[in-house]
């Protein structure tokens, strides 16, 4: 049987680190060469990093790829390599920029043999790849490799039926690499191998899917690069959420090649010599609670790591969602650079003061408590002239939000340390957050986290490390949700109870379901009016968050591009754009 | 000569209004009708309002789209009427959207003739439509409307040489109309009329570039819709920034119909019988500086009244931006709509005081004086054991300026007014501004002026009422420019001076070029080096911006996609991205 020693090399890249990237890409190589494989496949644009946005429109940007791309093919020795990267296709015409596409290259023996150019261009979601690139015409080369022949394809072009992929397949590819910068969302890796089957099946051919790992803004790459076999088997997988090398021997088809398919490009003919190598074992899959936990660890570990920062601090209510923060935030960086800061108010109970201190303790990060009743105070008097009478109301919680907001962030221009901010997403779609308050920072590590999910994603957390008490005290699960911004408050005052609330979220945001249809469906008429009044009103509030790790097929942010001014379902009262 | 009575109908719609938009467009065809005119011309995605964005995802949102274009068709009578609406292609696919189309519909006699859809979706810029349409693979067909063959073109049609409006003139047609939602830049309108005098020449017909006006969320619609005959004279314009209704009895070349070109269809084919009219006169195209400054009032005007304000709240330092951003609001609004707040510190220079007074009093708003000494001092002391002693250096200035907005917010939650920011666009690319403190706010009306333009339309705006003084005191153009934050400060303490710091934005941000390509352009190399990095470290802090009035071809926003995390160009020290 035809097999290839195969490397999946699956590398954390960074955006527009070209040097970086050549450096992290010639380390596995050398590996890969090291260890005798006739193949190493690295993920879509490891050169730029993904995605580069608008770097692209930069000419000098794409001809610093190309440099970087050389350096690249002047470091292969006798095991090929697939590297995706920015391919200009012409000069630019006066006043446009030059066309551009996504695209590999098959570089071997020091130099570039081949290019392929990505077919199938994804331009919804969270992705703008029309912007940028014009999408490839031809089928792609097969390339002879130690005897196999290999063809290549990029992300989008294995998910559709009858596409580039079976295009490969009928020319008599034995081996598909297809190489991605997918992002991770809930499910992913489960709907990404049941493609891969169908794809396998039609193909006729085993699938390497070599995906990149790694927090690039709001998106977190989960890597979990998978190797199926023609057959549909599960042959080999990457880690999720880490780097990885994934070395397999990997058994392919006999195959005639159709005589009247394209032409095949030699890369290396001879087979290689050693025996073959079991595969590595098959990781076992996270499960649906630990997948997101580990999403939120990494996305921001790479936000801060990739961004220069050390330390966070985070201001700790006693509530859930902060203590979910500060938990995430020591499995990304460390105790030791996470840093708390209790703010209590006349209104803070005492039991969240003491879960607070908790926390931290069993988090074995420093805490420091500021209760703001003095600054809260001085505050209300400059106002009183304004707002006519102390501060009360909307108005007053507002403030105290707002308050907490302006010490963190003096914390910030102290130490350099970065604040995590704490909203959820049912908060941010709803717009139950104060702006510049709660909602003021760098980085929103829970924005895509439903409230439900907060609550599983503790649990799991409480749990992963065996018996005995997790971190996050059992009074924060226990007790009602409450901003704490005025005397017995509790969140169900204002909004729906969250296990009501989610699914009527889940249904007008990320499935874009109007409120007749939803009604139709059968929610509460009056629930759904009030959150698709709550939804649609807060769009300009969303507008002002910090980033935050995607972990639904929906985030708010690129994936959800709102108008601001809107009177779909003319709504009846002033849409608040900027109230507050 | 043949000719046509057209009716450009140059209307604000709002986004998502479909039944207000359908009033809209029937109060203009009533109109039409009655002055006996053969065609009334609206918009791009009159229907919708443009740009929908995501509304398009919601399969109910298209379907109420094209019940709504089913009212307009029923309006219309013996004038035909060309209108944009969201054309559904077919059914959605599992799991897909359906397929959409950019399109115009001719109706006449109460009903649906025709439809033409764009075949060039621009996707660059500020623009996303190739995330939700199908581009339109037919050359369009011609009407023939009261003896004369009329053809169809949506925007971006226009602009490409050999295209859609000159496929249009090879079949015969001896006026085409161009429906567009073109978005005001500075000296936009000159460019279109070239574009047309080009087209007009290829295609050998009269063209009707009928444009909508008003604001959506950062973009403004000028309007200035432009009526070319075949022979390149400008014949009608609409008004800059206004609605216009432009009637114009249109005399068009006589051309024959090469028999091999599509099929006709016939629409009102009876002449009408009234007398020509003569042309309206065509307006005076605006000053440099008045159409930014017209820019800057509609679009404030519009973000207001579309989501539901009528008052504003601006914090007046006495300086140059406030002063320009409140003149604009009395511009918008009216004087009474508009609210000043001076928050002097002990770092105010009386100068400032006084000036902030008296442009109040010149502008006819009232203004509340509100010290923010006490405040200061005790936010100062709650402070002191967090950051070891009393806040110094660049924490003690952003404290300032954050307790300033938490003022502001706070009279915005109390009152309903909206906070307009008044951050220029030289401080938006340098990140020379405190997140959540001079950039808290709803609406940021000079977000995309460059400081040296600020002066600029101050002076126009003193010198536009005729002789005398100007609501902006002398003094306010005259001192130098200053946060005053901390003793003695002034903005070329961190800046390059404007004058010298502006266009190497303009190189850097609006023209893409990178900093080696600038030095040998001429620029400083020790500007380039510290403007270029303190652009790509205040990313972070222009996410969490209010959005504002796009005046240039490169606004921060939609314009401009920069990865937060971005290490292109290494930069030597932690970009911030969050720090503040």
């Amino acid at each position: 049987m035809p097999s290839l020693r195969l490397v999946a090399a699956q590398l954390d890249t960074v955006v527009g680190d070209l040097e970086g990237n050549v450096e992290r890409i010639r380390a596995a190589l050398a590996r890969a060469e090291a260890t005798g494989a006739d193949l190493c496949v690295f993920p879509e644009l490891a050169i730029t990093g993904y995605p580069p946005e608008d770097l692209l429109n930069k000419p000098r940007f794409v001809a610093d790829n190309l440099r970087a791309l050389a350096e690249v093919a002047a470091a292969t020795g006798r095991c090929a390599a697939v590297v995706g990267f920015v391919e200009q296709l012409g000069p630019a015409p006066p006043g446009l920029p030059a066309p551009l596409g996504n695209a590999a290259a098959l570089c071997a023996g020091g130099r570039l043999v081949g290019t392929y150019r990505k077919r199938l261009l994804p331009n919804y979601g969270v992705f703008d790849e029309r912007r940028w690139f014009v999408p490839g015409e031809k089928v792609g080369d097969l390339y002879l490799i130690a005897g196999v022949r290999v063809g290549i394809s990029i992300c989008e072009d294995l998910w559709f039926d009858d596409g580039p992929v079976a295009d490969l397949g009928r020319a008599g590819a034995q081996l598909v690499v297809n190489i991605n910068a997918s992002p991770y969302s809930r499910g992913r890796r489960a709907e990404r191998l049941a493609v891969l089957e169908t794809r396998v099946a039609e193909a006729g051919c085993a699938i390497a899917y070599v995906n990149q790992v790694g927090g690039q803004d709001e998106l977190v790459f989960d890597g979990a690069s998978l190797v199926v076999s023609a057959d549909g088997s599960l042959l080999a997988a990457g880690r999720q959420f880490h780097e990885d090398l994934i070395e397999i021997d990997l058994p392919l088809p006999e195959r005639p090649h159709p005589g009247s398919a394209g032409a095949i490009i030699t890369v290396s003919a001879e087979r290689r010599r050693d025996p073959v190598r079991d595969a590595p074992a098959v990781p076992e899959p996270l499960s649906a609670a630990a997948e997101v936990y580990e999403a939120l660890v990494l996305g921001t570990r790479d936000y801060l790591a990739k961004n220069g920062f050390t330390d966070v601090v985070i201001g700790l209510s006693g509530g859930i969602d902060s203590s979910l923060v500060a938990a995430v935030a020591v499995d990304a960086l460390g105790a030791t650079h996470v840093h708390g800061l209790s703010m209590p108010s006349r209104y803070s109970s005492e039991g969240s003061i003491a879960d607070a201190a908790t926390l931290a303790e069993r988090l074995g990060i420093d805490l420091r408590v500021v209760p703001i009743e003095r600054a809260h105070v001085a505050l209300s008097d400059v106002l009183e002239p304004l707002v006519g009478g102390a501060p009360a109301g909307l108005t007053d919680e507002n403030l105290q939000s707002r308050l907490r907001g302006v010490l963190l962030m003096a914390v910030s221009n102290d130490t350099g340390w970065i604040v995590l901010t704490t909203g959820n997403k049912s908060e941010m779609a709803t717009g139950y957050s104060t702006l510049y308050g709660d909602s003021a920072g760098g980085f929103a590590v829970i924005k895509d986290v439903p409230k439900t999910l907060v609550y599983e994603l503790c649990r799991y957390r409480n749990g992963r490390d065996g018996p005995g008490p997790g971190p996050i005290p059992e009074a924060v699960l226990d007790k009602a949700p409450s901003a704490e911004l005025r005397l017995d408050q509790r969140d169900d005052q204002s909004l729906p109870p969250y296990d009501v609330l989610d699914p009527v979220l889940t249904a007008y945001v990320e499935e874009d379901r109007t409120p007749p249809e939803m009604i139709a469906d059968g929610f509460d008429p009056a629930v759904v009016e009030q959150v698709v009044r709550l939804v649609d009103g807060a769009e300009y509030k969303r507008r002002q968050m910090p980033p935050g790790v995607r972990i639904t097929m929906k985030a708010f942010g690129k994936d959800r591009r709102m108008p601001i001014t809107n009177r779909y379902r003319s709504r009846r009262e002033p849409s608040g754009a900027g109230g507050g």
